[in-house]
């Protein structure tokens, strides 16, 4: 892109043009002059800040739709050009901010001849209840004298007593990995009484307890949390043990009301009261909480799917989910099967060999690969690298861009990329084709991302593994394992894989699975499916929802969350969650437009 | 200042002239010309970039007789401003970077009509051993498969097991506050085999034994460590227990080789072998390292001072040195006495009036005293605060402005700051007179921070306390405390002060005091007094140094090295101090130009 000084003022007078009649038509209370300002084909997705939901408006009946109900009550005002706008291929890209009733917030255009193309608004606080940062931040002491004053270490210890005993958190997050801690620190700030509550002795034990090989896939720049980011020493892949010991860290650092080996029995909701009885054990003790809002952070990847294999009773080896695989080191020399052939899958695999085992992996339908190098540099690194960050994009920029693409039109823009991978690494693929490996790119070709917003799983980004397979050290059979006999597994063709361990790296079910245990079956029913878009590809049906279900917004359960997510989910969704709790909290009106209807039951 | 575009091209021009003699004159290897580029006052401060050591030259003749010595062997070269350079009163201030034969560096320049007036050139790597930040970061994990790869965990825990044992810490630090962390951590990413030991059972006990009511004095933009900035939530003046918790996640995350819980018993060194011999017990049991340096960070406020009182051992009370008390909230009601009128005693006084007690603080000298919303908005707001770093100012540019300023004229710029405060607070200097109390604001007028510099005491920077002296709500008395009876202290002239508690707030001896207890009285003389300028002002007796007395550079000990300080040296100085101990471990040739002489004993 270059421009000349000329052009680039055009552009700008264009810019602000746009916005000046967008405000215009703002103020005029007139949502059909507002969607004339938009393309044809256009989407406007608003994280909180018009809708109080997470929601995307596509084609210029359903913008004035929205408007019809949000306009009055949002009263949308000072919108402003923070830097100047861009133009590339006929559309100009501008950053700018904006006002509501209640909050501020941020967005992003993108404008063609025919009108905004793209529009995200967001919220970013609520108007008296700004976050104490920056100019803002605590004094951390009341200089004076004063009798009888509560010091910093006796306040904590006071809060930590009183908190679930003689005081109730307003929330209470379930799960405590990257999406529990994110949201918790974040409500912390923000004022909102929250705990945090996880299974495990110790924050971080989501990730060491898993098998010893593991590595995040995705790269630094992409994983930061709120507040605090990683030093710029820290590891592109960071190993399980060392993001465990941050989020330990980020626990104590930002003062997130945590506790640790706490197990939720049941969760009931009153209509009555508009609060959860929730009865858990901490410690083994047994302690009843009653808070106002429930937030489900126990994985996206929800329960772990373990098929009923008849001879499982018989078999006398080891054999358990990948989620719960403890690592290689016991399985030098042996035999293994392990039956699935995707992320967890291929890193087991790898894992085992490098000990020495003898390891067959059972592929039951085709999986996408993609190397992690080629992922990164054509993936991910035009906005979370070191060069995104040399240009100007940091996290929270590639954050506002990366949600300001609309879902519908995401695979259009992956696609391109993904061809261009699968050329540059056409060897890679070759080979293991030839190894009998099936391999796909996604339904419509949209690769591995798409793969993670429609279904959660199906994908390899490869970091090794994939070779030993394409090599054959690790062996590869076909098809869906029958039964298990006292020291085999048999395949449905009659294929008999000896074993001395079975791994089942099947992969996990809905999240509504944890309503279903923790509340009930008839929530799980009443909120549906969690996770995807209904793209009405595999593992994916439709129809079109327009944005990720149940996830981070108002559910058909009244007062029922779910959270979760990769790091970067974690980091910034949890913002607009943490906002809706705010809200709710200060007693703020929050009608919500849009709630989803539930079309699949999990 | 403003500036037309013709007069910063005319300002380039100028400081890109000078830069172009300045190459040319050391290309030639002429002294005598690059003396004549530097003003007839000049000051060249130098960390370690050109002559090994931290030193400033003083005066074109410094200059010439420094660079004949080094001038060969440095080989600068590479000189370039790096951003505009701006002019005020006449003064031009130029960022600039800079090569030597074996590193890089950062300078800042400040050029006047008749030629360089201050000149600072820092090293900031070493060629060859850059630290793995930013596009050197470490992958985290060696994609592809390897048979029997360790782990991060594996390899963690077998560092962890054999430090000590049978491999031996290049670098021992002793004393593990911010200090020892902070040299802790750039050891650790430069590569340097390095251990850090403390008596304390967790990192951050340093802080948390300390009174209740602690805080820093100083405020957040003053006090990040290197690598991991405090999040902009963090208070201004941070608790001294959340200060605690934050060393002790710094130590997990930055991955520092610490341990805890353990006491040197006696340091030795064999000029035969350039090895110390370290004797200490390790949760009790008894270890020897031997170590090639040797580092005491054990509080540049050294050894804690106690008078010895004749009746000390009849007072039937407590007594204890302030950096002994425990708070107040055993002496509730109780009859205190606190010897002292420093930051520790007013401190101390203002938490047990908070609780009750009957308090009298003995003044036995004058006390600077500074407002600390005055000190932070005139002295250190300029570098150190919101309004800094929305200028650009980061941490890192704040600490270089300040090191730029040479500590033989550095009270010229401060006497006028305190000037402003002494106006700005009048009324409350006149409470504190009418009161009684002996004020003062340094032998020349120069405040705090010369204070500091060069004694390390004799000031309170009040958060409320002096309000209580001022109103006569914490009770004065003047003189040296002549003896303790069963129940009181009694003063030289002859008052009796009844007491329960005895609090001697009455600082802290010469650091080498460190040495003279680990290692022996002789290497204690040998290296001489720490801490201090020469200033020959009050406990700071000349002749004039020129920078601090053995600290963070060679000493006339081999191998023995000084480091402490507040946060900010703590975090600054700790860079010159690893590069000095990474050129040594790599067996880099490091001549000490201008070794200092000794002048004092302690």
């Amino acid at each position: 892109m270059t421009q000349t000084l000329d052009s680039a003022g055009a552009l700008e007078q264009r810019v602000d043009g746009w916005f000046a009649d967008l405000q215009a038509a703002f103020d005029a209370r007139d949502s059909a002059a507002v969607a004339g300002l938009f393309a044809p084909e256009c989407y406007w997705r608003d994280l909180v800040s018009f809708t109080w939901n997470l929601k995307t408006v596509e084609g210029r009946d359903e913008v004035a739709a929205m408007l019809d109900e949000v306009l009055d009550r949002v009263a949308p005002s000072g919108f402003a050009v923070t830097e100047p706008p861009t133009e590339e291929d006929g559309v100009a890209t501008a950053w700018f901010r904006f006002e509501t009733a209640v909050g501020r917030g941020t967005g992003l255009l993108r404008l063609t001849d025919a009108g905004a193309f793209t529009f995200l608004t967001t919220l970013d606080e609520l108007k008296g209840h700004e976050e104490p940062r920056g100019r803002r931040r605590p004094q951390g002491v009341d200089h004076g004298a004063f009798r009888d004053r509560e010091v910093y270490a006796e306040r904590r210890r006071r809060e930590a007593e009183e908190l679930g005993i003689s005081t109730q958190p307003f929330v209470l997050v379930i799960g405590g990995g990257q999406g529990g801690i994110a949201l918790g620190s974040r409500l912390r700030q923000l004022g909102v009484p929250a705990l945090v509550v996880d299974k495990h002795p110790r924050p971080g034990d989501q990730w060491r307890r898993r098998y010893k090989s593991l590595c995040l896939h995705d790269p630094v720049w992409y994983d930061h949390l709120p507040y605090l980011k990683f030093p710029d020493n820290w590891p592109v892949f960071a190993p399980k043990d060392k993001i465990g010991d941050w989020l330990e860290s980020y626990v104590t650092v930002m003062e997130v009301p945590y506790w640790s080996s706490t197990e939720v029995k049941h969760a009931s909701y009153s209509d009555e009261t508009g609060e959860w009885t929730v009865e858990l054990e901490r410690e083994g003790l047994p302690l009843t909480l009653r808070p106002q809002q429930l937030v489900l952070a126990t994985g996206m990847s929800g329960k772990p799917r373990i098929p009923d294999l008849p001879g499982a009773d018989v078999f006398r080896g080891d054999q358990h989910h990948s989620s719960q695989h403890p690592g290689p080191d016991a399985y030098a020399g042996k035999r293994v099967v392990v039956i699935g052939s995707n992320n967890s899958a291929f890193d087991i695999c790898g894992a085992l060999w490098e000990v020495g085992a003898e390891v067959t992996m059972v592929q039951r339908s085709s999986t996408h690969i993609v190397k992690s190098a080629t992922l990164m540099e054509i993936g991910l690194g035009g906005l979370y690298s070191e060069d995104a960050l040399e240009a100007g994009i940091t996290t929270e920029k590639a954050d506002l861009i990366f949600a300001s693409l609309p879902y519908r039109i995401l695979h259009t823009f992956q696609i391109p990329l993904y061809e261009q991978m699968a050329e540059r690494d056409r060897d890679f693929y070759l080979r293991l084709e030839k190894a009998g490996f099936e391999l796909d790119w996604g339904d419509d070709g949209s690769g591995l991302f798409m793969k993670y917003l429609r279904r959660g799983s199906g994908y390899y980004i490869d970091v090794g593994a994939a070779d030993l397979v394409a090599d054959g050290e690790v062996k590869l059979a076909h098809g869906q394992v029958d039964h298990l006999t006292e020291d085999a597994a048999v395949l449905a063709d009659g294929t008999t894989l000896p074993a001395d361990l079975v791994v089942y790296a099947t992969g996990y079910n809905s999240m509504n699975g944890w309503a279903a245990d923790l509340i009930g079956q008839d929530v799980a029913d009443k909120v549906g499916k969690v996770w995807g878009l209904g793209s009405d590809t595999t593992k994916d049906p439709g129809p079109w929802e327009g944005e990720q279900r149940n996830m981070w917004k108002p559910t058909q359960q009244e007062h029922l969350w779910f959270h979760g997510g990769n790091l970067h989910q974690s980091r910034h969704y949890s913002l607009y969650l943490a906002l809706q709790l705010k809200a709710r909290y200060e007693g703020l009106e929050t009608p919500v437009y849009g709630l989803q209807e539930v079309h699949h039951l999990g």
